[in-house]
């Protein structure tokens, strides 16, 4: 009988969504960052909807702090507002939890989601707390509400060959630190959206070498790397920095040309921050493949 | 050090909640069925956000026919919704299985959610699946998003000393068999607030021996029961109807003298239903004191 590992989660996600009813007439692709409600012509706003949970073991350790992993399990949200060039409103927080845990670890877990959504926008509407059986991992689920102006809405499947690519930040090493502490890059896919016209927007959870092909599949294309120039994190070697995942960097396209005047205004903008095109999109099935990054059920 | 199971599931939620930032000026209580949020004046439907999880060993068993769990795991959602007065519209959900997993089991567990969707409504926007580490309990998690015309919507926390207090159906006996197949009463509640007006309603998931002091609480009231009419399921214990929980029956508060006219309503629209007035509202801090029902944390 086949089992979870041996089918992956892209494949399983396949398989399930065939079996509920959809949404006939999606505003986004059932594998874009959020779902996309459109609330009608009237509106100037799209609703966003995500939905994402951290696992103890597998998206932090038993000793992590329980601080930051609150601010993470807020932070992963607010980078998928970030990546359809939307904002967090509205966060829906379950707790699974054994009934063993210190009542201070579960405080400091909501006071790292408070840090998140202080500096990010948004606010608790609801939430549940659960026992799981003693021994069992600690489940930490967030769903949140948020929106994103009509015209500024990126998905990912929107990119056409020729684009360029363009990575912010630095690639690699986030399980040695920074899965933790990340900052979403909202305040930076705000500017982008208001000054720019990203041609399609996702942000790398999973690692380059498993978003990238994710981002070109999802909008038909190839895609071609310049290696030489991809900005892989200092003491981080190129499998690591395709391979890690929890970036939550933002992946990009623009149009041909665009990149150079994007990058220098960036610079400007955010002079810490690099912004570093690696990259363009080529025609579907030409152009390298990459493989590595994170894959739910397989993985150690 | 104290942990979760010392203080139990509502003290830990009053800690939690006041250590983020929340909605200002809330359409709901926190306590309420669903969140409610009011989109303004020009709106005449209110959107309803809620979240809730499912765990293995807590609220279904390993051997549970996976299509019955999927069914139970969206039916609490749709039954918060419709103790609101409102329906289901779009549904986020969350997969957290051990990589042993067959994918025939979640499968059906989609199926199961599939009929429940089909049967009440509602379709999928999005979700995730994730793995936990093998031997760890499985966590189904749905959050959704849904709508109530703004003249049906039905708080827990509006209720007044005086009112009569009803519920849908038998309480007790869940456990032996009905959590897994139960009916949310969306269709019932459809009913009542277009042609009644409940002055506050929730629905049954801990019991009423739990259920009934929560409403009771949030309206500022105290409450008396009717004993000897307490539709409690065959064979079952007065305990157990107070006790087990998971009935997901409708409670709701009507005026006084209007409920005689209800139930005749009731008994004509729905014959095969019972409704029945268990008790009244009174001034809080006078009437009866009920125990029991389902505590996560500390029940074994």
């Amino acid at each position: 009988m086949k089992c979870l590992s041996d089918i992956g989660e892209d494949a399983l996600i396949q398989r399930l969504v065939r079996l509920v009813p959809r949404d006939p007439s999606p505003a986004a692709g059932p594998g874009d960052d959020c779902a996309v409600i459109d609330p009608g012509p009237g509106h100037d706003r799209l609703q966003l909807l995500k939905t994402d949970a951290l696992v103890e073991h597998i998206h932090f350790l038993p000793d992590a702090p329980p601080r930051a992993v609150g601010w993470k399990a807020a932070a992963r949200v607010v980078s998928d507002f970030a990546a359809m060039g939307g904002h967090p409103e509205r966060f829906l927080i379950t707790l699974a939890l054994p009934p063993l845990t210190p009542v201070t670890w579960a405080e400091d877990l909501y006071r790292g989601i408070g840090d998140c959504l202080k500096r990010f926008g948004g606010v608790l509407a609801g939430g549940e707390t659960t026992s799981v059986p003693a021994h069992s991992a600690a489940v930490i689920s967030i769903a949140a509400t948020g929106s994103v102006r009509r015209p500024h809405l990126t998905l990912r499947s929107t990119a056409q060959p020729g684009q360029a690519l363009l990575v912010t930040g630095s690639l690699g090493g986030s399980r040695a630190a920074k899965h933790l502490t990340f900052h979403p890059r909202l305040k930076e896919t705000a500017w982008l959206v208001s000054n720019f016209k990203p041609r399609a927007m996702m942000d790398l959870s999973d690692g380059l070498g498993r978003d990238l092909p994710r981002l070109a599949a999802a909008s038909a294309c190839g895609y071609e790397l310049d290696w030489g120039v991809l900005p892989v994190t200092e003491g981080c070697t190129m499998e690591q920095a395709l391979g890690d995942g929890e970036d939550y960097e933002i992946l990009l396209a623009v149009a041909d040309g665009e990149d150079e005047a994007l990058v220098a205004a960036w610079g400007r903008e955010f002079p810490d921050l690099a912004l570093t095109r690696v990259g363009r999109l080529v025609a579907a099935g030409t152009g390298d493949r990459l493989q590595g990054g994170w894959e739910h059920f397989s993985n150690p």
